[in-house]
């Protein structure tokens, strides 16, 4: 049901909104877990109290992956990606337990490769959090089919 | 027991190196759930079996994270680091689910803040797995104390 | 330990009530991740408390999975269960997160199959939150064993 | 993105695939353990070796609860869908860790409830795996909204 | 349904089995994750295939645990368990991921409190893999009711 | 970056103390999954209520994990160890889902064993939460190699 979108539907500047999604403590807990991050400021409680964010806050490439899955959740390119190529984020606010985020995702670059069978497109992110104040600002750039190069009209 | 570096202490080009750290399938299935990213790559054997890499691959934040994870590991700024600034990794070669990583983390930047009461460092990542392959290459710029404004030598 | 029920023993009317076990928000996030349904009213704090309910509810199958494992615990069929053949299940009202369940589980239907070999026991489920509200309604029909064809005395 | 379909926009009839999914031996563990149910089919390899199917299997509820999470990704009522009614499944056939399922889903019913504000549609799920062999048939009964109620044309 | 023993119902010398349940690899990763401890012989499998065992190992209290859960499936203190004193075991053996563990557990101490109003019960413990080779010898030590106490006749 | 003692660096008297984390509720679930113990205390918030600690309380050998899992983090013996040998805890005071535990461990024995290639070293843990309350008490027993048996001193 996604919409598969090739080099050719990209068009710069389309902007998309993704769902919302609450991480939870328990999501920094598990995130912390599974990738072997256990910096106190996510871990330790009493700690973090007493930090200026005044509590545990999220990995920040915990918020930038719930962002992406987000996006992912949309099938925009569900089908047409071959793949990632880089992703780029710049922390602007803190997430902290409870919050909740959504993206806002625009087609900030889009190309056809050299070779004309593929394409290049940068999703530009906006993160933000329930306040809608920006949590992060980035980028994910990843290479997409081409109709044309499918439909065997590039050699 | 952490070495708390301060941006005093950040040479250029030193170099750290991480432990291993396997990723499972397993892992992968459980970061899909986490963040919500269900790719088909990352979740459907079958589909992956007739895919160029011939199985299913970690999502590529996932392994940027277990390398972040790898590196907090080795405590080099527990204790010291004020804030996460910026990453970014450039998608070098994919990692299938079994596949072994680890970290080459170099510091390629280190500049004190015009404030002067802190310091920028920017670690720099060659992530590779057990054959000795780069499969990321990134960094992870980072917010760090500086000792001369914790001992009030600057105001 | 188990019971260990033959199809002779079960005796249609005769009524189990199982454990309680608390619903936590962070099973429902785990359980929205391992079954891939990212629904916003499972996932989103901001927009569920819009919602009638005003909070995230569990998913309809886990608070329905949840009462077969307090079940299951009971050990009333353990050795002696062949397969699962069916369930069914009205939801009555929402389990939000914190809420604590429990099940009077009934034999509501228990005969000898037409070999003869097993029996067919069908245990209808009512299950509660904490205030004794029932929030699903349901059976889970299985197949179990009969010691008369165990003991050899079925031909 | 989701279809969001209303009442008046399901056709009985109407067929979709949803992407498929492989539920790991992990994925079985993971179940067990959110839902409380280890009887030994499910986590004993050793037991699981010496039954008919040679291997642990899937909880039936988990197989139902992933497909019914890869229609959900489909997004065909997301933001209409107002309850779940019920769900009634079949077990047909087993899923042992490493199996990959996908499902068939077909409008089987859908009518205007009686205040004509909302209606009640019938999924039919035939879940299938790699093999295409059906492993379980059943439904899910779900509340959606009215196109013509929300516009403010049923009184 | 558990059996609910009081001080007057343990016997020493009695002896129990548990059910088997095999620890997975991705069983042996969670539990690294839920309490933090990353070291190389559990999570990287290149490493430990260099190391006299093979293969990533167990951790010690992952097994003990899971010894503990087995028995406690067993339902046989249910109810008149008051508190856990103490648990020791002595490693014996490694348990890699694949494993099946199942645990005799013997009463091998009992006795009222000089209180007379609750019993102290030693459980030993002799964990066992799939070979029936011992993994870890131990025990576990719990407070239990009285049941002359519940019923009024200590004073 | 761990410390590697040998069983020559291992003195007698000297305390460690660990960084604190939290064990949230969320924590004790996802344990009481992982090993199968399902015990009320654990998991029914309301039976939890009715009983002398007023909430669900974390299993004895879950805190007894973390603070092993802590005291791994500071990698004292990271490289060094050869095995773990015994772990023996007594149960001090509970631990409820939010409190924060750190461990003072120290050196309570090391002596080099018999063949003089390796060394047996004792930690003693302390176990406490956030108001430096001991809630557990105990010792682990590892086997550590000897830097004369590794230079080749011991024959």
């Amino acid at each position: 049901m996604g919409l598969g979108l090739y080099i050719e539907d990209c068009k710069i500047g389309t902007t998309y909104k993704t769902n919302g999604r609450t991480i939870d403590q328990s999501d920094i807990s598990l995130f912390a877990g599974l990738v072997g991050d256990f910096s106190t400021i996510h871990t330790d409680a009493e700690y973090a109290k007493a930090m200026p964010h005044g509590a545990r806050i999220a990995h920040g490439p915990l918020t930038t992956s719930c962002a992406i899955g987000l996006f992912a959740q949309l099938g925009l390119v569900d089908g047409t990606v071959i793949a990632l190529l880089n992703f780029s984020f710049d922390m602007k606010s803190v997430v902290r337990g409870g919050d909740t985020i959504h993206a806002l995702v625009t087609i900030s670059e889009a190309r056809t490769t050299s070779k004309k069978n593929s394409g290049v497109v940068k999703f530009s992110y906006d993160i933000r959090n329930q306040n809608d104040v920006t949590v992060q600002l980035g980028s994910m750039t990843v290479l997409v089919k081409s109709r044309a190069a499918e439909q065997g009209l590039v050699i």
